[in-house]
């Protein structure tokens, strides 16, 4: 009896998928073969130009390893202590770097910034050097430090095109690597006093009982696994994706949305931070603020951030420029999608 | 007195200069020099680019000329009314085409379907061949209608480079064409009786009075002129303007967001609409909508245009395919900066 039930549905689909093949007029046949013959010269183009990319990449690589070889040259440090920290040329320059990058800037909280100071360099690669739209992995290397064991921190997007018809890639997962923190230095838990019912002796006998709680951190945000069919993970700052979600609030939605928005950031480490480290470093890349001074109280949430700075003036480090509140890791592109404009999008 | 006034300012400010030039230390120099020799290659690759570009769009011009010719085959036409129209071979092409496009689809309005049937091409161009971010135009061509003079009706997107570190695009300047409307066919307007205060007599003779009033329709919205120094124009649907605001709500910030949101819009049409034209017709192209019938409440909007379309059912119109609520033309990036992953963004 069962089967009669089915049946009618199959039967449903199988006209319906009539339906659609029938669906063709003449006219619209002869259209879709113009669209096809349309849509194989674009993937032509775009071998030439993933061709291109992987040839002009050679030739940009080594400017990179020369810049980390410059950044990590202990003999450069300007004092002993700088010396067992990631780049001793320049003190806190990925940090600093990062800070900068609207896409990063509200995921790093004051306590990551002294474990990020060990950051020696941030690299990239695809991961089918033949296919960049499979997906890319970013690679933060470590010098040794007193927080965890990994000398790489990586993660990596795993992405596939969605349509050829509007250039949507889809983010099929996200896979990050474990941080192996040291004893008592993870800095994405902080240790609350637990609390404790009734009083007397019973008060004072369990007090000083901690208990570890999730925090938000730079490390626990960016290197988190993602896959469309998980639940919402527990620790997802939600008000932060529910901004960005405008009316959907279905948790499988929201996930994706999660991802998606990874993904540009992602893209933006790529794109915009590896590449130019040094103008995000020194500021000079960083949005130019044009708000008028009245809207200075947007800024008052990293006077905390700025008081740490102030600590290490004389060393080099310069001021924060251009911040502001920025839609970049948001609802907004990241810049990275913006500046392939002059890309071929016929 | 009031140079006295003046003098420290200036020299704060000299001051100022002299301190960011100052704030460089041997290792910033010799790290930003590393920085430019990337972008002088990362340069080169673009011009590169921008050349296979213009080589592979020449290959695939024919192609959309071809198209055009299929679709305004009069003799092609399934009834007489048809071959008045802009596509007579397929009656409402692009009108449905654009529907089904996420950028445009809430921008067009009942009343603007009908005009839109006298659409018999939509083309595109840059404004300078050699230089693609100085920006592009779209024409929408149409035949004679009862609606307006113009035969086509274009649109320009005058931007720059804003940041080689952020890839961002700045829009300078939107320019459109004035729509010439024939007497009483201006579908931008509606006709509204006027209140008349007062009763009796007063009342019985004003009755009848009638006054234009603006109303939404993608004849208004899409052909409108924008710069950033311009007040807010007084018919923008400034809801939704609010919503992709976030926390912004100055004037200024208000237009340029106003402005880069009709940038992203007119990518589409450029990336997505006019290259797949045949795609976004039959639906194939529009996202899939994967959201489960519990969220079907949120079509209820389509609803009306819908209806229209019901009553063309026999002409081989499709239905409309993955209506959804969509990102694309607000807060999100368009189709077309996604599109372009592939492209080299070191």
């Amino acid at each position: 009896m069962g089967k009669k039930k089915t049946d009618p549905e199959l039967e449903k689909e199988v006209k319906k998928e009539e339906e659609e093949e029938e669906e063709d007029t003449k006219i619209v046949k002869d259209l879709k073969e113009i669209d096809d013959k349309y849509l194989a010269i674009e993937r032509e183009y775009e071998k030439e130009v993933q061709e291109l990319q992987k040839k002009y990449t050679e030739r940009q690589t080594p400017l990179l390893e020369q810049r980390m070889k410059m950044l990590t040259d202990s003999s450069a440090a300007e004092n002993q202590e700088d010396k067992a920290l990631g780049t001793p040329a320049c003190r806190g320059f990925w940090l600093q770097a990062m800070k900068n990058l609207p896409a990063l800037e509200d995921q790093i909280e004051e306590w990551d910034e002294e474990v990020l100071e060990y950051c020696c360099d941030v690299k990239k690669s695809y991961l089918d050097e033949s296919d960049n739209q499979k997906g890319f992995k970013l690679s933060f290397h470590f010098v040794e430090n007193p927080f965890f064991t990994n000398d790489v921190l990586w993660k990596e997007y795993h992405t596939e095109e969605g349509s050829p018809y509007t250039g949507e890639i889809d983010t099929t997962e996200i896979k990050a690597c474990e941080i192996t923190w040291s004893e008592g230095k993870d800095v994405t838990v902080e240790t609350v006093k637990k609390k404790v019912k009734g009083g007397g002796a019973k008060k004072s006998k369990q007090k000083g009982k901690e208990k570890e709680e999730p925090r938000d951190s730079f490390f626990r945000g960016f290197f988190r696994n993602l896959r469309p069919d998980m639940p919402m993970p527990d620790d997802v700052n939600l008000e932060e994706i529910q901004q960005m979600c405008d009316d959907e609030d279905d948790e499988e939605g929201m996930v994706e949305m999660l991802m998606e928005n990874d993904h540009e950031i992602g893209c933006s480490v790529r794109d915009n931070l590896i590449p130019y480290a040094v103008r995000w470093y020194t500021g000079e890349a960083a949005p130019e603020d044009d708000y008028d001074e009245d809207d200075e109280e947007e800024d008052e949430e990293d006077d905390e951030e700025d008081d740490d700075e102030d600590d290490d003036e004389d060393e080099d480090e310069p001021p924060q420029k251009g911040k502001k509140p920025t839609r970049a890791a948001g609802g907004k592109a990241a810049g990275g999608d913006q500046k392939t404009e002059e890309c071929k999008q016929q």
